[in-house]
């Protein structure tokens, strides 16, 4: 066995050109002509070659240029064990599946192997024997290695799964090191696998939340789109300083005077002592957006209702599970529409977007159920089925304090409620449906949220739900210009700064309403996970920008 | 019509909330019961207030929370006339329209009032005479105000429309000051809209190219996950300094410091004269992506097909009609594929988005077609229908010294291809049809493209259309340890800063390949709009970031 794998780690030098599609695609073109994938209409590795090897031609013949090949959806294995039957009306067909080596199992006269190939959670369970063609690699078949394995479906007699591969032919196409690959099978800790972001999607668990992940971003657009909103984006960097610069990043090219050893203080553009900003790119600062929504609005005054779905950035120095410096939004904006309609689309919204995965990420949904929140399904299902409850902020603080629960901040009309009351609020008090608090004092919110008419709250809303806390948050925006105004009065903020957002409010103002949801929060309901650097495939965090 | 005038301006005060919705929702709703609206299941503004009327209830049972109200599509002008038969099946009905309005003609009994909702280019024509309610508003309905029309749908005399609103009543919800309001019915230069960026959806180009770019990303979107593609976010800063730092912005908190005055450049950390970046947010210098590719093939190594779709980044100064500091990528990558799937997927991609916009923006297209670019369907009708043609960078080289055509750059194998050579390719020598070059000189192309056979040459491949030049680039990577390490050393880049992306080839290394696409370049290209700065809802360039 060493040296059967002593001889694998040399033929990764140039002999192994020779033997092994690794090098040469041509060659792995070779040992697939694969005519069952091709006609079977699914792409198969180099499937298109054949429309486009060079032909003998003479080069004016070459000038005339040569057809492109037809594109071909891929086999996956979601396609085959994805079904209701689970693979078994693909028993009897002919497949090649290209995929990582999860497990390599020896038994005494077969060996299985468990292929993934990331388009679900299960593995395509593969068996060979030594009569199978490429059996002599099969040292080089370890965990993280890649292989195109050739075969006929069969039902298998393992419990685990309906179907398996009998396997005819493998490739090895790239080896992976057993000694150093870091993903073994054994379990690793999630703070481990977060300093290998590169291979993590290779584990179940992070493999699952991609693909949960890409799934409510789909139906997000979907949900949009089928309503009529229309997808804008807001700009990422912006020089105008409306949200407050404090936890903002600045966007800069002055400090990029590179001096053998690093940027040299002197050399950075000032005038008396100060930066001197009409020197950098957009000549004047600029910084990374920390939301879309007055952007957003700007469209949802022209085009009705718009959303938006992007990054967007806090320089906030908490090192906790519950916050990134970069994260995606997802921000609604309705015109002709109040508090009521608002919340009415962010529930309708949530309980799409929750039942789609739901429906369509059956098997990832049932491995968080088993392994990373036990009733996450439940859960889920709940959100998904049950009306929401709306409430005042002033009744949801007369519920806290009828509760008599000991709460570690004091609950009080005037303060911002914390996450032990949201939660006591969403799990205790309506046991597990989604809360939305309206009306919020006016002091604790923005300053574009609409008044209401007692003076005293705005037509705010959080949306609730368990485990979470806030979910959603949004508002009703002023659209008087008066009281707009005098709220950046009131709240020592420029007028100036913000002429063509009042604009909206001189020419055909009309009543507006939207939400902000950040995306990642989203990704750890749905799935459990417990960390937010765990919902985003690189997070960065004070510290931390790698990979 | 002066004094009316100076009336409505004065009612733009308190006394006006007594007699206008604009002040107060409660009063749009009582002004509008819409039963009809409600009944037919469509949204009307405020729909849901319904539901959520404050009960006049103890506070025990407010405690108890009250339901949300239901989410209903709003219904909009393009639901009316967009379909084949432009409103014809809508004569008789009873409808509500808000939007806002374009222009304004009195006759002598009638007036039509042109009201634009965003849903699509047609505004709806509303016809009103002295006996229509809310008719002592007329001199407040101005271009730009936002108004609530109820009316009956009939066939219109006009030959520009088959069917206008007979209107019963009107509300003028928010004004525009006629004299002000910087967008009037003459057309405004594009330069001119720039500067009223947060104002231009409101033109029917800038609508039209809002639309259309909302439908071609939705077509993105559609298209690779139809394809099992997954949508991964690459992350937007990065510390890496992979693509070399030249033309990257530098993401930092270093520069915060906010003296009276602005940042002392002696308050930034430093260390010996340098700047100190183990105090930046980071601990060390991190910066703007201006690819997701390398991440997104790390997920590609464990998901098999991804694609990225997401904001990047250049801090180059170029002040051109072809260049942004911000800009949206789609970058898909694919495993166990070569470069002629990856041609093959290009193809297939923008015919998908092209065809799709062709389908689902007939009146935007038609709309560009007339005022934009005489031609654009049938230019893109031709990519959508016809075969894409592939040639060698060296046929393509020969190609272009046989036409003895004068270009102001010369030919010569091992030189980069010019717009315009490139455009000569596509426009004159294959009359219009999208051609893609392959297999370029490696010295002109980046680092991981993988080596042909040749020596010479990479697996590179350009995709070609006429106006635009270069749409597309992609390539198949190197997938081989040793020879990506020799082009690292080749390229005097550091091995050590792409240890994750080498690892790639060091565990389960598959071939892959992927192409980007410059998605406001594919916006100018599916629209006729010259300037790449009309092509994003709020472009940055050199020297500006507003809005």
């Amino acid at each position: 066995m060493a040296a059967a794998a002593a001889a694998c780690r040399l033929l990764r030098l140039a002999p192994r050109r020779l033997r092994s599609p690794r090098h040469s695609a041509p060659t792995a073109l070779s040992l697939f002509p694969t005519p069952l994938s091709a006609s079977s209409g699914w792409r198969s590795y180099c499937a298109a070659a054949q429309a486009s090897a060079p032909p003998p031609a003479a080069a004016a013949a070459a000038a005339a240029g040569e057809a492109v090949g037809e594109f071909r959806r891929r086999l996956r294995v979601a396609e085959v064990k994805g079904g209701e039957d689970e693979g078994a009306a693909w028993v009897g067909k002919e497949l090649t599946v290209r995929g990582w080596v999860r497990t390599c199992r020896a038994q005494r006269t077969v060996t299985f192997v468990e292929v993934n190939d990331g388009s679900c959670l299960s593995n395509m369970q593969c068996v060979l024997t030594p009569d199978t063609e490429g059996y002599d690699q099969i040292d080089c078949v370890t965990t993280g290695a890649s292989v195109i394995v050739e075969g006929v479906v069969a039902s298998s007699q393992g419990g685990k799964q309906k179907v398996e591969l009998k396997v005819s032919k493998i490739v090895v196409i790239g080896e992976s090191d057993p000694t150093s690959f870091p993903i073994q099978k054994k379990r690793a800790s999630r703070e481990f696998l977060r300093t290998v972001a590169h291979l993590r999607p290779r584990t179940n668990t992070f493999g699952a939340v991609a693909r949960v992940r890409n799934a409510l971003a789909f139906a997000t657009h979907k949900f949009f789109q089928d309503n009529g909103f229309v997808w804008v984006s807001s700009p990422i960097i912006t020089a105008s300083d409306c949200e407050g610069a404090g936890e903002q990043f600045y966007v800069t090219t002055l400090l990029s005077n590179t001096a053998e050893g690093g940027c040299l203080v002197n050399n950075i553009p000032s005038k008396d002592g100060r930066v001197d900003w009409s020197q950098d790119f957009f000549c004047k600062p600029a910084f990374l957006t920390v939301s879309g929504q007055l952007n957003g609005e700007t469209y949802a005054s022209a085009l009705s209702d718009i959303y938006t779905f992007g990054p967007t950035f806090r320089a906030e120095n908490s090192n906790t599970s519950r916050h990134l410096a970069e994260f995606w939004m997802i921000e609604p904006e309705l015109a002709f529409a109040d508090l009521n309609d608002d919340m009415a689309c962010a529930s309708a919204y949530l309980q799409y977007v929750v039942k789609y995965i739901l429906e369509n990420c059956k098997e990832d949904m049932d491995f968080f159920n088993t392994w990373v929140e036990k009733g996450i399904i439940d859960r889920l299902s709940d959100v998904a089925e049950k009306n929401f409850v709306q409430m005042s902020y002033s009744d949801a603080i007369e519920l806290l304090i009828r509760s008599n629960k000991k709460f570690e901040f004091p609950v009080k009309w005037g303060l911002d409620l914390q996450s032990e009351h949201e939660r006591y609020i969403t799990e205790v008090a309506f046991s597990g449906r989604p809360v939305i608090i309206r009306d919020y004092p006016k002091e604790i919110k923005a300053f574009y949220m609409r008044q209401n008419d007692d003076g005293k709250t705005v037509a705010a809303m959080d949306l609730l739900v368990p485990r979470v806390g806030e979910l959603i948050g949004g508002s009703q925006r002023e659209e008087r210009l008066d009281h707009l105004e005098a709220r950046l009065d009131e709240s020592n903020l420029n007028k100036d700064s913000y002429w063509w957002y009042l604009d909206l409010r001189r020419y055909g103002s009309v009543p507006h309403a939207g939400f902000g949801l950040g995306f990642e929060r989203l990704v750890q309901f749905a799935t459990g996970i417990d960390n937010i650097r765990d919902a985003i495939p690189f997070p960065r965090v004070p510290g931390s920008a790698e990979f």
